[in-house]
């Protein structure tokens, strides 16, 4: 970090910052100007900065502190050579894979889950999707089915093939779903629940960890490596629209957000158009900006029947919209040279 | 809801809203105008009318669909005949009685929390508070002292007289918070971990409930309402700033929206500038502007040496600043004819 | 506009809301509820409708009025039989066909505006772009050439062939513009600058209205109505970024709100990833996701040497990375079935 | 500014940076850590320094430029020894001293404005307000009445001897609004429209300038900055709400971005909960809490009939109720020690 003494600061102020420095066994070098003093600092102990920082700020004859490293290691490209590959189930994710997972917003019956992934698999969705644990915003909305909901989600599979992610809330459903998912998703409302990212963390699945809706592209990474320090670095970030002023569209997509994300980290990161846009008519553009875009991959919900949807009916695709959505997304993943999973 | 019609709608378009409506049970009303037909519908089930809503949205012939009713109940102010009072360990909030919260972020050691709770105390506040379980962005940051903390807490209390108030961010943390502590807050990051508020909502001690910095008033709203519907009542908000373009504050704190949120329910709601400002400079005239803004009290920072702070130092005041502060607010209830409690 | 009367509204609060509709010349229709009663009103004044609609909101028995129409006419897709197609110089921009603007943030002198259209040429961008009159938020920094800067713009275009469009921003420089542009910019912090939109809507020109930052699409699409009203329907819509909570990048390049706008508009819409994303690095991948999102064309900014631009260097492409892009874009387009327009 | 070197800079980048601040006259102090180095640089040219520091961003070798001093001189609370005290035709503003603006956002009619002047100073009011000129959203609603606008407040200052504000949108209305109000205002949307800066700045009325919605604190203070660099030091600063996520309330009144905002300037700054909130209800706690938060004054609005506004009814003061608002002001300006102004 670097302390910017104020215009005129003490040489006693200057000292009692190299003290301070000192105690925490930081090394320092001076730098004094005509007008300024700086002070530049290094330490050890990554855990710290931030408070230190915060203290010296508040000390006598110090203008600022500026921070210089971003707050994070094992997510950061720095720490790999290349795009990490994160599959699930067998299904790549980066380095120019691609893959769409498709599904309903919540599992709501077993005729339901299975048409969905039936029409997934023909439309050409390599993954499946579906909650069982679902989070809303009226305690008197329906809550999703659980662990009978599970079982659906596996009983698609076994039809279809195809491996499903889900959506844990709580730390008491990692268990449950770690033992029978191919990959578990950290939704929006949860991605600063950090005893929930401890916990994935020592999940052995990949986690699919969607972006706070109102959390800057650094926290996403900072919770990212919640997840990584516990010991799991098979993490796929997901954008999925942050909150504005914008109500034409339910969440903000941040499709530059995500552009700027990849600058940062050597993980895959894929983009959901469904929440971001909350629109039917908005997915299939959308979709496709964010492969245009740099996208690792879709998530796009689709239902039989989005008119008997029990939750997110507005924003799921018909079995033949995600039909006429995919062959446009392999046409524009043959000129992008990216390589687009297939079902098995 | 009123499902309003697109221009030439045929019969059979409403014809089939009116069948849907008649599935789920809903009484409807018919106006047909000019150029466009209305449809009130009042149906029983709440939990099931927004998945409804969105449902109608996507058939033929349908424009929109407006919600009348707000999505609440417990916590509305038609629940109650007169503003609610709820009491942190026998110090009431609401219809005109306020008290202030003070103490550290984080409870560090025994030493640091009892000189705060000593401080607090001859400043005049009430209520103590102080982080056991904290909720950093860094996972290498300092996470809190956990069960200790709560001791350290309880020690405080003990020697001073003063109730205490701490956080939660985990289920598993229930049990051990509602055994001691006077008060069980849920932090901004939480509010919309629903398995939490219904944890808490079974939990036999008051809950301070504070605003996401994302959440909307409505959805802050919704959140009291699981807390409530799960059982427990003594549900006092916090304000505590949300996420704005503005970079001069942490956060943008929102008087407007806790005075509108005032208008809609009976529950107590308290203000934190400390948080929503992250500057202790902008403390004081914010804890005044919230009093004056409606506040049934407030919750303050302060730590005994604020440069030596593992968290938020920054935004700490000093016990000879909060004892600044406290002079005005007593002045400033005096005038708006405000009920002080003092500590005993 | 519905009118939803409160349950238990007097029959004489239901006359009084019919009698203020009458004194307007509003047709209405009654629909009586078991809970309520709507009142539908239809009427002829389009100015006055939002003033009515907060008046009746004031009157006792009156919950909420809820408006039925959009308050635009002339920009919307009713007003059209199919998209617009507006030409800068010839340059078609909508209806499949899309062209690349390009060019310096600001005229700096003779030699690099010279030197950057002869590059935008040779990468095939079809209309040069560069600021004469400059919006800065310090009065200290460099403010642009005025008039001697329009003449520069004549003298590229003179070598090269290409049309110009270039900025104003204040009424009192629209004629010295209009005399000599290709086309006229309406920068994004006078997008509700009415006076201004009055006088480039009495231009022969056409206009390019970049979205406010703060602009909803609604407030968007009345500013470009505000335009049409006063003579002129040659608009181009331009999304730039809006201002929200991320910092990572300059703003936050809203597509899925262009998408949303073309539901809603049979204007052009472009795309400007330069001033959204404030960054180089970023400007290529989101010009492709533009595009795949169905913007009509792209604004970008370049700079012969950014290193010495008097403004907006770090987000300008070199005249190298233009032709990187443009080789992706033509790409993109075949894979699209979009026409790109070519340099004569 | 602080320029930071990427670890491993080459000794010849180094020397880049140096000659480039070299040829532009900045002095230059160098310090070598282990992993950095710093160069601290001090240059002449106020206007220059922005373009500079994005120029050597783009500098191999370099990682960051970090800006040391604030972009504004004049409007800092360096330029003053103390708070500045501002006059609207005599009435002042700062320093302890208070006064209420109050009147209809828009002149309508000679008979609405005398009513709304007289029932202003009844209730202890000590300047009028009212819109000739008027920004409306839609090209189809009511825009003013213009000059004979001005003469009906002319006309209302006649017969109560109140002085009055009213606002430009224009650089042409500068002339007539100057010739006759007591005082200018510039709204909002216009924050940014530089050219209307310049000429208010050269204008001898006093100047309410305020802040535009999506406008950091730090654009606020450098606009005020365009004032006053045009020669006009009589700027009183206004907060008015900003744009965000929050729809339950028109804007979010940023009291803290007033506190924050008075802690970097000598203006004084007044604020304007009718515009924030949107909503009369709201209005007299926000009016009562901007006051406890160190506001130097507000502005109100008011019409004698809200269910007849043409514009802003639904957050317009009854006359009564404005007498019940200031009936609380001047019991809140006793306590605070403020010396509000009276009407003479």
């Amino acid at each position: 970090m670097i302390i910017v003494m104020a215009p005129g600061a003490k040489q006693e102020e200057i000292d009692y910052v190299l003290s301070r420095l000192g105690e925490r066994g930081y090394q320092h070098h001076i730098s004094r100007g005509v007008e300024r003093t700086l002070i530049g600092a290094i330490g050890a102990h990554e855990g710290e900065k931030e408070a230190l920082a915060e203290q010296l700020m508040l000390l006598p004859g110090v203008d600022r502190v500026v921070p210089i490293l971003r707050p994070y290691k094992l997510v950061s490209q720095e720490h790999a050579v290349e795009p990490s590959v994160v599959r699930i189930g067998g299904v790549p994710f980066g380095r120019k894979h691609v893959a769409v997972i498709s599904g309903p917003c919540a599992v709501e019956n077993e005729k339901q889950m299975l048409e969905a992934a039936v029409a997934a698999k023909r439309a050409g969705a390599a993954v499946l999707r579906g909650g069982a644990y679902k989070p809303r915003t009226s305690p008197y909305a329906f809550q999703g089915l659980g662990e009978a909901g599970l079982e659906m989600l596996a009983a698609a599979r076994e039809a279809t093939g195809l491996p499903f992610l889900t959506e844990i809330m709580d730390v008491r459903q990692v268990e449950a779903v770690e033992a029978v998912a191919d990959g578990i998703q950290v939704g929006a409302r949860n991605m600063q629940n950090y005893d929930l990212l401890r916990e994935v963390g020592a999940a052995k699945k990949p986690v699919v960890l969607k972006r706070g809706f109102a959390a800057t592209v650094q926290e996403w990474l900072r919770a990212a490596e919640y997840v990584a320090a516990a010991g799991n670095l098979d993490v796929i970030l997901c954008e999925r629209g942050i909150r504005t002023f914008e109500t034409e569209t339910r969440f903000t997509f941040d499709l530059a957000g995500m552009a700027a994300a990849k600058l940062e980290t050597h993980l895959p990161i894929i983009a959901d158009p469904s929440h971001a846009t909350g629109n039917h008519k908005l997915v299939p553009p959308m979709a496709l900006a964010a492969l245009a875009g740099g996208a690792d991959g879709l998530m796009v919900e689709m239902h039989p029947h989005p008119d008997r949807a029990l939750s997110d009916g507005p924003q799921s695709l018909t079995p033949k919209r995600l039909l006429g959505l995919m062959d446009q997304v392999r046409n524009l993943c043959l000129a992008l040279g990216l390589e687009l999973a297939v079902p098995e």
